[in-house]
């Protein structure tokens, strides 16, 4: 097969190409929602009247993808600055003489462009909806095995105090909850535009509709998408709304992915992709790929949707590029986080956790990751003053003498009386190995857990 | 009065100086919102038995933010990376030897850090949403005053077909209800942070604590706040969304204001501020430099609203950055939604509408601006083809000669007896001036107006 | 012709779609670049004698785009998270097994990817400089045409005083010139990558290179690159450069579209696109679709910047994600500069200039639009406050009476001596209606035309 | 001290709180800046024999910001819509009747801005680049000292083959030098501006400028600024300038710190910051808060010098809202990359390398951080296909059974012999524990290293 001209096949793109929604946005199938938009409103006029029912059936015909030269049309959308007003020229030739004049009657080129996007919208959420769907039901049961799987909480990049990797795929999964019910408010919301040159309707009404409401429900109705209360020409909120969602979306992905990205290193190891991706120079490497093109995503995406927030700053009654600058901008989110939640599909089911790596590093800092509980415990039995002092010694001398910190307290002499206390504070007899224990500080990350676990 | 330091008072942002907004984002507004973050984990901790009553009362006293040095708080905040670090001290300090150690039990700088940016958000929310209801007002005002009003559409900076200035203050209006809801339920999810050193709420449970969700719950309830279901120290969806909703009242604004701006330009005049900023050079501007800060506003949002979502990214525990990354970001949006807010209630409601100019830029085109209506009418009559035919002959022929299209139309023998079939078509009695009179080809806008003024 | 898959032809982007821009940066283009660094490496090694001169001439004849199947290295890429990977395997199988093992030997997938991309950035940075040229050639004949051609210069929307239309389009190529350096020194610094997995170079000396140096430089040679002081695989300048001046440039020609969207409104037409853009519905419309797809373009320019300069922010040797995020965003701005480049030369060229509406719009105002000059000419006479009251006065009384400030001057008792004063203090014999002439208030705007219109 | 109204002293930004950046742009800074640059046009037009003498004296003297209420400035602000507007109210008071007049003759509001905007931003940059200096010569001696310290590549966070600390920090300081060298040519390129009410300056000839060339020049003489080829109201090229620079160095100074913040984490500990920041509940924490500060910097800069990009599409002679939204972002980046160079140079002077953990990292793997010299090694002996086959199943032995690849390659019965050949080939007699020794295989990185400390 030969490759020309300037087709992108997503060659530069490996976060989404071959995904179903790199099928979904692609231009073969914009054109089709173009097409779908048109024969949607010869129908709906047919429905109500306005148009023979022949007419709605010879649009619904032609209106199929493949009989059209899409980069035919990508070129000569050039003259008019939007593909629709080729496409409606070419639509109304393969309609024929009889019912060409039905084609586009009424409209503008921005109802058929704006109702195509939502159409793509709607069915690539639908399929981000399925990934996120499968990446929350893979955490779920990571969390719910590793509830009480001890591990080093880090923070600023250095181990702090306990958690457990329940918790940390709870929260993980709590942000793909969070994404979904974004995602599908949005989804829901999304409505057909139809309101001809300046936003009135009034050709619609030349051409015979009393009810220019009726006739937008009922073009709406066609396509599945809602009708709108308003004309949304220059009131862009569907797009600021897409805009917001799929950013969370790929922020909350990429949380997943740098944390797995950060765990999954040489050093720490502690989780791993379940299939990494190899080096042909490097026989041993086991790339976190799946993190990584999430990563990537998720650089990207809040300036995309930063460019479509500023599209709503457009004026009049069809903005002189705000509304173009929106077309490229939402397709790449959709694509972006359409891939990215591919992969977080792939990374959750497939994650492998390394429990013993992670017991193994909760002794790394010699107890001193419990230091906060000592500090919380001695601070009533010998002042807050003096228990800070004493800790920041042995912080000290655990790290250049390299011994435990249980070790050097139990060596302490103002120490030796208190274990009795503390035991009697804590109500439960445990000594201070017990004490320095990373695996019994784990606070509520048990209950955390399993709270969250209950969210549907 | 001196100036001094580094200190900011606004002086290069007169979208938001002197405003509300500002006083509710300031460093001092920051600084007593950190104070009642503590003040009230105290008297959470106090409710729960988990501390004595008098301490509460020491904490609440003591978090009198015109009790501490700011300047110097900023300033050693560097040490550790933020200021809660030397507040703490200076509080514990402030409360005194006996109370002191109650200050901050257990919590985490992020805690009170994330607490606090929650309810300086609230806070400022609640301004915004009431200058948005003074906006939305007015524009219900105008909408239904001009409900009538036609005015030329544009699109891509020209005229197209007529609309009404009832019908783009209606949308208008649309844009701010829109940003209302949205705003409005951020604000009512905002939560509460409290989690400990690495969100497991573990040294809360040292300190007695036997059910820290209870203990969260009080905390919140404390601050009016949210109780989280997880802790979201690295799980930003709070952030993300305030960012959203500000980002979209930002933008929603700005397309007021940039409509206000092309309609007030000197040729165009349709519009003016209420009471235009003077120049001191030029006596007699007077400048729209209500809309001009609301516009600048509005370039501003995306790019911080992106720079949050980008925070989402969060590793770890805690991250090293993306968290620092939101604070003045944050206080951005909402100082700069704040202020533009303050500026579309006073824009609205001062906004002069000029009706007089619409009707006379109604013939600006000699009737081209009907051309759609004609196209219509006369393609079942002419055949598409020679109706878009003669009708482009005839608005060449209008501009060249300055003559009305309505006269030239007369003039065209093959429409003399079609004259006849329109009105038939359109079942009343029109001429062939009425049917060339723009403020006749209005659609529906009237029927959308009113729909859309049903909305509260 | 039929469209499948998800291929884009870009029909989303009139503004690029079809320009030599989108030639050079398409997928085949891109792989045509891949396999020109593949072969220059072989070529390179050959030359240094670290490869037999079969193999150069064995991988240089295999590496045609068009013997490869872009869409499966686009779907394969996802394993590895790049194409190289698949590349190197179908390219390795292409040149056969004798030679296949010279076949990208000692390098990494990046020093492939970022010298492709290089690669592709030269040539159409090549493509832009020639439409810059075009562009700032035409805009010189404008600024020297209209060197005075007075017009009002308007700001926050508002006349202030006159201009000339000559200043305004040497402003316009001034800003053309500045991309035009910018994007010139950033391609003539572009550099090739060739430093193996880990930055080192090693795997070249094992496979016998003992001066990486000379085999960089030699590989570099072959490409028309530069050769590299240090390898950049986390060293992003390049990039950032890139970002830059694209960046840079999409603004520069941002400013003429806004410009020419200003002053073409239907209420203005000063200048008209040489062609304007139809309309199906409204025979009458010609819309100003370049200016619009360039503003589009400026619109989505700097945050596609913002992410390629975050891009520097890369971890290790070889970042996850931040290099991968980086390709789309680069390849965009390419696009959407050369597509802006190529309209903006074509909207320049075509510019239609009305220089009755810029003369007819001077009196506008009545005068006022000199008030700025007699506010500074009868300062001195009559005192400063006594001048503006004055001129304030007559401000308002201009618009109420409908009267020009001119004939209202000459009413004032005060003046009628002043006059003569005036005219002894400007060294001339005018009268109030030469002062009050906008078109003798154009300062130094010949001046500083002229002065620009000197710089190459 | 107490707090007051909603000034700000830095309290949200650790970063730049404190620093010399933080005072040389704070609102008594930018204050100064405005008066400075009226003083200079009075100056200027003494200079010229525009104004007497005693007018230069007068306003120079008055010129002091300690005398100025900046707080009622920003609040009057709102006015016009900048602060010059009261301010020159206020200034010209403070002159007194005689010269007063004098004060801002023939300027604008916008003149007065520009021109304090870049003399802010050349005080800054030159503090910018002092603490530039000083991180490069700590980074030379940290490359230096560490020419030939091996430690592990990694590549997509996986080791991948050894580099050197030298050869990292060398890159570090490439990056500085390219960031100094940006910034230094834009800050050595900084323009005044003056050209009055439209950029005619068309006033300042009526106050009897006959060269406004001169006029200019001298203005910008005054002030240590460029003269400007044109007035740059809307020719933005300074600003977007000021963007690339910032941005570049954020990014720059963003890639030391997220090395820093990789190789400093609790498992790796190759570095560490001199002197961490503590933690008030855990006494063991020395986080990396430099680090941390410049990576949050880093992440807001490249969206502040976006919204500074998008300013270039600036309408018109003076923009309604573009203009005004550079104020804001442009300071702020001013400040975040001064902070950010404070924290390089501590973080690169204090930086602490612990060469024990590289070479200890180096096995991390078991050798397998060399198989790409392996594959490379072998390839020639054994075929390239049973090569690579004979390493991956190695590779498997290596983490299965815990062994070290040299170990397992010894006892492989096909290389025995092979061993030998091996050493023809290298020229060279070493064994198999020094062909899989990492500290061997570090390629050019010394040379790399020299090379690039030759660059000043």
């Amino acid at each position: 097969m030969t490759s020309v001209g300037s087709d992108d096949t997503g060659l530069l793109a490996p976060g989404w190409a071959g995904s179903p929604a790199a099928s979904a946005t692609g231009d073969a199938a914009f054109l089709q929602s173009l097409l779908d938009a048109e024969a949607a409103l010869t129908r709906a006029q047919a429905a109500l009247g306005l148009a023979p029912a022949e007419a709605a059936t010879a649009v619904t015909e032609a209106a199929d993808a493949a009989r059209f030269d899409v980069r035919s049309l990508a070129e000569r959308a050039r003259g008019g600055g939007n593909p629709v007003i080729p496409l409606v020229a070419d639509l109304t030739k393969a309609v024929g003489a009889e019912y060409g004049p039905y084609v586009h009657r009424g409209a503008t080129s921005q109802d058929i462009m704006d109702t195509a996007m939502m159409l793509v919208a709607v069915r690539t959420l639908d399929l981000i909806l399925a990934d996120l769907d499968r990446t929350e039901r893979a955490l779920a049961r990571l969390a719910a095995e590793h509830r009480d799987t001890a591990m080093p909480g880090r923070t600023l990049t250095q181990h702090a105090v306990p958690t457990t990797f329940g918790l940390k795929a709870a929260g993980w999964r709590s942000l793909v909850l969070d994404a979904r019910d974004r995602i599908k408010a949005v989804r829901d919301s999304l409505p057909a535009q139809l309101a001809g040159a300046a936003g009135t309707l009034a050709a619609f009404a030349v051409y015979g509709a009393r009810d220019t409401q009726a006739l937008t429900a009922a073009y709406a109705h066609e396509l599945g998408l809602r009708s709108p209360l308003l004309p949304w020409h220059t009131l862009r909120t569907p797009i600021a709304d897409l805009a917001g969602c799929l950013a969370f979306a790929a922020g909350a992905l990429g949380k997943i992915a740098t944390d797995v990205l950060v765990l999954g290193r040489t050093e720490i190891a502690e989780v791993a992709e379940g299939s990494g991706g190899g080096s042909s120079a490097m026989p041993h490497k086991a790339n976190p790929v799946r993190s990584t093109l999430i990563a990537a995503a998720a650089r990207r995406a809040p300036q995309l949707a930063a460019t479509l927030y500023g599209s709503l700053v457009a004026e009049d009654e069809r903005p002189a590029g705000a509304w173009h600058a929106e077309w490229e901008p939402l397709r790449d989110l959709l694509r972006l986080v359409g891939g990215a939640a591919r992969d977080a599909a792939d990374l959750s089911e497939g994650l492998r956790v390394h429990t013993d790596a992670m017991r193994e590093h909760l002794d790394l800092t010699h107890g001193l990751i419990v230091s906060e509980r000592l500090s919380a415990e001695l601070a009533p039995l010998l002042g807050r003053t003096r228990a800070k002092a004493l800790l920041t010694d042995l912080a000290g001398r655990t790290y250049a003498e390299g011994r435990p910190l249980a070790e050097l307290l139990a060596e302490e002499p103002e120490l030796k009386d208190i274990e009795k206390d503390i035991n009697k504070n804590i109500g439960q007899d445990i000594d201070l190995d017990e004490l320095t224990d990373p695996a019994r500080y784990t606070g509520s990350a048990g209950v955390l857990t399993d709270r969250a676990l209950e969210r549907r």
